[in-house]
């Protein structure tokens, strides 16, 4: 059986294509799953998964509790407010402690970049990273690239941009990572003071222009911008975003041809693309959140297998 | 097989007497089921239903997520507090995130009047309304309804006052339009300045004396004074409440017969009814409760079959 | 079959030594089924245990939750923060109301001490104590006892000394009852100002000095201090009791001989142990937690065999 090269998805950055392509085509068939009236396998039945978020998301939470769900999983949930966390205990504490619990899988949400690698390095376990501050979120980059293919075909030549807040997002660093392993050409668009010093290093170019951009690409993935950060010293202003950086109709209509609009949710309605945008036949959004499930359930089940084969 | 006259619940206006008296008698056999040592069936495994509560809800979340599990049901809960609604993120955004990741039923608490239909003209999933603003509160009129039903045998013809702050309940609401289908009478008794002011439209009249309106009623249903709106303008503070529209013992003693004394919960022991009401035999407050459980199982259950036939 | 003598695990000082080796044997046979790759046991399927943590405790809870999870219970979760305990309710009255929707089983936190003691003359269901007050922690004292049975062989004979604010701590009083019972000596050590009047009632003798403690003990268990008890008026501040009553590696070097080293967590590294303490092949905190769930399954299972007696 083909299997993943690494025990843990902490990041793109340790994928190779092949990984890519296998959690793909396991993600096709757990799509079509979740499609039928009875959505539910019992391939994690016995695994105990905990899902660790300390920093809110519900949407995220959400997708990967219900993608160990399906897959008949016990599920136990634990967040930072209610946690040890505010009494003052390490990661490596509270991680230890659930780990002596014997859970077999850590699904990890953490403000700290490398908090998941830590982890890994640490605990027997199979570590999940679900967003590690502004460093990578790679079942994000997974599904928006699974999107892609599932709109296009395949990846490969495909052009894409990246619009917004690129230094701050983790979205964008792991979506980068994986579309440039599977042959995509990527080109980045957002305010110079939010554009990461060394990005062409990462084989992207810049393009400050939207409209240049938008004309160029097959597919813009409108990164979220984040309120907290908005209308500071280094930030523009709400308007002068929208100006410059938002989508519109009318936007659209003046490109040369039809290109898809991705968004990683939640959308800020009116400021990176208004709602006519959102809702017409350009946006594959509602389809993100959809394959986010599945690609998320074909990741626990790579994974699972690399456990049970270890433990077997 | 008998069905429902609709897709979703959305508030006792939308159901006929056949759709209450169909809820009833599936009631009573959930009702059979929890008072079994084993208290679960196997009629929802593999459908996935989300707990939606933007207000806080203890009784009425927990009350759903058990009927939910002894149904079978996968279940996932979603608080406001830790949602993305606190992102700005809009509701229909929030739920069409949701039902991309294939949620079947939707049960939703919400501040909004009228949220749920909204809803459900949006999405495929049936919506369940646990809670819509000062609008409906449809299953707590339910489990009211067929704990009448249970004591006295039939609702036709059996005299209920409600009592207390009308205007903000929507317990009120859905007590009165279920009441009426189902032939009973109806007072309300309560404030003036809390009394809507085309309450009569509803085929109900106002009784302002207490004594009075209990002397002529079978069951008198006692609406939860809200902490937060008393003691303001339109409100008279808490001792003028308590001795107008407070129950006691010596107040029903000097009554000419005995009545049933309903309550919603959480009681403010010692302003609507005194503990020694509460915990007496007049008291089916517990009741309630317990039928909750049986009533939201038979909602559930009923909706859950029109999807299945839908989908097969 | 062997069974409790109780009906309810409201604290130590109501089980006798049978009851305790019955919870230790049971707990030998959960301790293989966690540590086999398939973790799950059928024992209490269709039992519905509610969780009521009107404290915050992440790892209390979560051990709690693992253990029902893994005897197939179906579980319902109920916080302090989201109930409506913030509405003014009575204990007596949520209870009742979670009561009237058929648990089978309470397992519950709560600041009073004898809450549980209350609860259970008022319900039906079994009620098991997660922590009142500063009274008891008797799950906590059973694990702690099952862990040095583990390291020891047995508990009889064994000199322990517990260390730290023995007036504020559930775990102490747990603890101590649990050991006396099992015959193991017992002294405690920590500050004049935070040790009960009557201490030496319970059999137990003060040693104010820490070396002095260890050089005696085989084990010594090193309660949490609570930050938000520091530094008040009664407490010695961090330095003072860090110097006194902290245990660092070359303390432990001038010892006799080698002792085992217990914390209930989580743990304050720097102030009652040190991290190369912690992480020592002296300290037993990480098999501690781990018999913590095989401990908690065979207290649920104990207590529920005598439910099921009763309804059979």
């Amino acid at each position: 059986m083909e299997e993943l090269s690494v025990n843990h998805l902490l990041g793109i950055k340790y994928l190779n294509e092949a990984d890519l392509q296998l959690i793909f085509k396991t993600a096709d068939q757990f799509k079509e799953v979740i499609n039928r009236p009875i959505k539910k396998v019992p391939s994690l039945r016995d695994l105990t998964i905990a899902n660790l978020f300390f920093e809110n998301s519900t949407r995220t939470r959400l997708s990967f509790e219900l993608a160990e769900k399906r897959l008949s999983a016990d599920v136990v949930n634990f967040s930072a407010a209610s946690s040890s966390v505010n009494k003052g205990e390490t990661l490596i504490d509270t991680v230890n402690n659930i780990l002596s619990m014997k859970v077999d899988m850590v699904v990890m949400r953490h403000p700290n970049p490398g908090a998941g690698v830590f982890l890994s390095k640490h605990i027997k376990a199979s570590v999940i990273n679900a967003g590690d501050g502004a460093h990578e979120h790679p079942t994000q980059a997974l599904l928006d690239a699974y999107s892609i293919r599932e709109q296009h075909s395949n990846i490969a030549g495909k052009k894409v941009v990246i619009v917004g807040d690129i230094l701050h997002s983790r979205v964008a660093l792991s979506n980068i990572l994986a579309l440039k392993k599977l042959g995509a050409e990527v080109k980045v668009c957002g305010p110079l003071s939010l554009m990461p010093k060394f990005i062409e290093t990462l084989g992207v170019k810049v393009e400050p222009n939207l409209e240049k951009a938008l004309n160029w690409c097959d597919i813009a993935n409108m990164l979220r911008v984040q309120n907290e950060r908005m209308d500071t010293s280094y930030f523009p202003n709400t308007r002068e975003y929208v100006q410059q950086y938002g989508v519109n109709k009318s936007l659209l209509s003046r490109l040369e041809k039809q290109i898809t609009i991705m968004h990683p949710g939640p959308i800020n309605r009116g400021v990176e693309i208004t709602s006519d945008v959102a809702d017409s036949e350009h946006s594959i959004i509602l389809n993100q959140v959809e394959n986010g499930v599945a690609v998320r359930m074909a990741v626990l089940y790579l994974l699972a297998s690399k456990i049970k084969a270890y433990a077997g």
